[in-house]
């Protein structure tokens, strides 16, 4: 089983800000950016949020063409498309990403 | 008079990108960006949309951080928040400039 993913060619600008323009997902971007190698399961983000409310946001981003989510048995790996990203706009994912890790960060030190 | 505009402070990644994720306000950032010294009028945005369609946008944009709408007699001189939003932003102005300027530009060449 496979799940629908736009093209590349399908990946509009407007689309991508619009699904990075929530907090939830922008932290979602943030972790999958820790290490982008390794693709995260959704369990992994439940400290964002309920099962069914990251499911949500995973698939918003899945559909905008951020992410990709692959399915592995009962899992789901989730990974960003930074290829295609960079490829069509060059240097966005980067400094959302910054901005994003940034904002993260003083809420994680008063913890 | 003056229109309400968030403090620098009260600027949020997450509405900055939201403001952005739609092709007429990608458009008319684009336009402001082209000579972001001169303030440009609504009036100017035309070939965009309605006068209504484009005070919408215009406002949506103001209400983010996005713009500054300065009411000069009975005209809106809008202009971006280029220093505000490189400061807490660093890059992504630039890169929304530039993919929104190539996305706009085949579709200029066809006329």
């Amino acid at each position: 089983m496979s799940l629908p993913h736009p093209t590349t060619e399908q990946i509009t600008l407007a689309n991508v800000l619009v699904a990075l323009g929530d907090p939830t997902r922008l932290a979602i971007v943030a972790q999958l950016a820790r290490d982008e190698a390794t693709p995260m399961r959704c369990g992994q983000f439940l400290d964002l949020g309920s099962k069914t409310n990251i499911s949500y946001h995973v698939a918003k981003l899945r559909e905008a063409g951020v992410i990709y989510t692959e399915v592995s048995g009962t899992s789901r790996l989730i990974s960003l498309r930074r290829e295609d990203l960079d490829k069509l706009f060059p240097g966005l994912l980067d400094s959302i990403i910054a901005s994003a890790a940034e904002i993260a960060l003083p809420i994680a030190l008063e913890d």
